[in-house]
């Protein structure tokens, strides 16, 4: 393959680039990136959802046994030897076929969490990436799963949005049985197109939203009475309310069934511990993935709501139908975190602080006390405190502006009179300020024992 | 592509499973392998390493401008519209070009660490997969980088496997410079087939060693001199008086500087707190990479030296040279989790116990109590106790069960005297006995902040 070497064995330069559509970052940007992560991971953890990890590339047969049309163009698949394997483009797929693969080994309900890369070869936009990380939660059942697990969503979502940090957020609720039974009930079997133009009733109104409605063949009667129900959402009790006045109660039993699901689902909410603002039903949420069927989600910023729903999901009755006749219902949601960081960056939610490493304290040892300053650094980190030593020469103002640069919190230097008496002096570096300590041993308790 | 249907729009079931030579985990071995990865991230960071992650395709021009032979035919390396893609096959290249690519915007010596899945189409063989985790670190000098960082790596390795406690381990070192000075003495300008031979020394012993030397067109003297060198190891004062007998100082300055090399690092390391039962210098050990020209580290299992370098890397001088004229010079270590992780198990070194889930206690609401189970779950998860309450229906064996096949450590049935006594009574899932404490926050305080 490549060697870059000429004929006399000089090696050329090659650009230093990385693929359109792909990100990578920066340390400042990455530390704030990675805490995001891990704040998911923690919540989700915390929720008891076990830490699931499956291979990046997967049998091309087996990964694409359901997808056709864009998903499919989207994926990177490739041949080697006589194998032909494609790169995951969703955490939703293996996860169907590890459950179906695993069936007998696993524990149900399964609840799974799985944070990891995927990949899909979109055109290039702005915040739209083609490898971007996933953060996913899914609990699965055999053959059953009780509706709470519908509601407990929600608190997993409130738990995880409030640990993250960015501000005011609402959870809104919808059932797929209540949409598909309403659609029915007015001769609409595929309500795609329908759902698509309702969709942008915030954006365009109610007049534009019927123009459209009949121009895809809905009476002006019809039309009516979709904006009717779709533009309803609120507080869960006033939306009953308004269903009730619509007097749609037992145009068929899909209707009613999910009617009931919903009024379940809002009751439950409140037991786990998710407050009234924080959720509301909306009753034009779809969701484009044909396989919901129970109550679905979606997540906005209150301040941006322009960012669009930044974590969705949804019920669905069979997870693995491509790979096993078991019947594996579930709810999951996810997170798209890369385009979310893009997106909160962009519009400024997030701030890209100074900090670009993990390191608390640079120590700097002057003249001959590196046995002893590395001794505090040791004592540093067994109480857990990420620092470094400066072990390169040069003058004291190039080793202060490293720590400076790095955005490190805290410099020590430590001279042979430090040594001689046992105590250290700290330098604050976002104010300058210097305090001496009596023994290393104080400086950790007062300034990271809080 | 795939469309599984028949002509009746039945679908068919694919057969689930993953490709030859890749790995998943079921959650018990996922929790380990996760704790372990954790671990060393944790070691890392705490050392002042920066996190980072590149992406994993990237352009095969850049990605390959430097490999040939073997690293190449193992590629996965495909393309997708006009684009010539391939997959990371190690973490140092990414990191190179990243260095190179960055340049202006990173502060020098650049400390990272990264952890991540690469791909090799290796032929599969046990313990060896073709997606893999390395963990690695490196610190990257800009024109310069002191030896007092060789030194560092000891320490760092000595606490990461300290911290993942495996059993007693030897971190071995060796010089590049002491090595291809006293191989250049001997008129061998390429030492590598002899050290190839030279590797085998514990295997195979000083006769068949010198044998192989020898049909390799050294002579008898020659060898004997190479054997005399090389199978010279253990604490670094015994060495150094050891070499002083061959009366080699002064056969080249290379020599000389790897010597003097040698004993400044192996001073130094002691500074560093590191044991001085873990690490010794081993003068045969010459890593494959032809890039490494300083200390050279190798780190084996005192009870397993079987599993052979379970930690390896070293000091080079110039990193980037594909990607840039400047002089980056570093040194580094890398931990192929994967592997090891297979060969920790395989030997027995770790064991599997039944914990599948973060989960720490079980909640079972009994009778009317979902409100109150779930204001209990609430404290928990707010204390950061990892939980989950049990939401299906089902009699109580069943619900102990599923702590119980999850390796859930506590089980809390909530029934209405509970409620109305505002206690809760815990069974220890590991002995089956039960306690009742006055109140959540009891339970919390008396179990879980020791």
């Amino acid at each position: 393959m490549a060697d870059n070497s000429d004929m006399n064995g000089k090696r050329e330069i090659v650009e230093p680039s990385i693929l359109a559509g792909f990100q990578e970052f920066l340390p400042k940007e990455q530390m704030l990136f990675t805490k995001m992560l891990d704040t998911i991971r923690d919540s989700f953890e915390r929720c008891g959802f076990i830490p699931l990890d499956t291979p990046v590339l997967e049998k091309s047969n087996v990964l694409l046994a359901k997808s056709g049309g864009d998903t499919a163009k989207q994926v990177y698949r490739f041949e080697k030897g006589d194998t032909d394997m494609a790169m995951r483009f969703d955490l939703t797929v293996p996860l169907a076929r590890y459950v179906a693969q695993h069936y007998d080994s696993l524990v149900f309900p399964f609840r799974r969490y799985h944070i990891g890369k995927v990949y899909r070869g979109e055109r290039p936009q702005k915040g739209r990436f083609r490898e971007f990380y996933q953060c996913d939660i899914d609990i699965i059942g055999n053959e059953s799963l009780g509706l709470l697990n519908e509601a407990e969503i929600v608190s997993v979502i409130n738990g995880t949005f409030s640990a993250l940090d960015i501000g005011e957020f609402t959870i809104m609720l919808n059932n797929r049985k209540l949409l598909g039974g309403f659609f029915a009930s007015l001769g609409i079997g595929d309500p795609t197109e329908a759902l698509r133009i309702v969709d942008k009733l915030d954006k365009i109104g109610g007049d534009k939203v019927r123009e459209e409605l009949v121009s895809i063949g809905l009476s002006g009667e019809t039309a009516e009475k979709v904006i009717a129900l779709t533009s309803i959402n609120g507080r869960p009790e006033e939306v009953f309310e308004k269903i009730e006045k619509l007097e749609l109660s037992g145009v068929n039993d899909l209707f009613d069934t999910g009617l009931e699901e919903l009024k379940t689902v809002c009751g439950a909410i409140a037991f786990f511990g998710v407050p009234e603002n924080r959720y509301c039903v909306d009753l034009k949420i779809a969701r484009g993935l044909d396989y919901y069927t129970g109550t679905v989600y979606e997540t906005k910023l209150n301040d941006y709501p322009e960012l669009g729903s930044i974590c969705s999901g949804g019920r669905y009755e069979d997870l693995a139908s491509n790979y096993t006749k078991k019947k594996l219902p579930g709810v999951g949601i996810s997170i798209g975190l890369s385009r979310l960081f893009y997106q909160l960056n962009a519009a400024g939610v997030i701030s890209i602080d100074g900090r670009c490493t993990p390191s608390e304290v640079l120590l700097i040892p002057m003249g001959d006390t590196l046995g002893y300053t590395l001794s505090v650094t040791e004592k540093l980190r067994s109480a857990g405190i990420p620092c470094e030593t400066y072990l390169e020469g040069g003058k004291v103002g190039k080793k202060f502006g490293y720590a400076d640069k790095l955005g490190i919190p805290y410099a020590v230097v430590i001279g042979e009179d430090e040594v001689a008496a046992g105590t250290i002096t700290v330098r604050d570096m976002k104010n300058g300020t210097q305090k001496t300590y009596k023994s290393p041993e104080d400086f950790i308790a007062e300034t990271f024992k809080k």
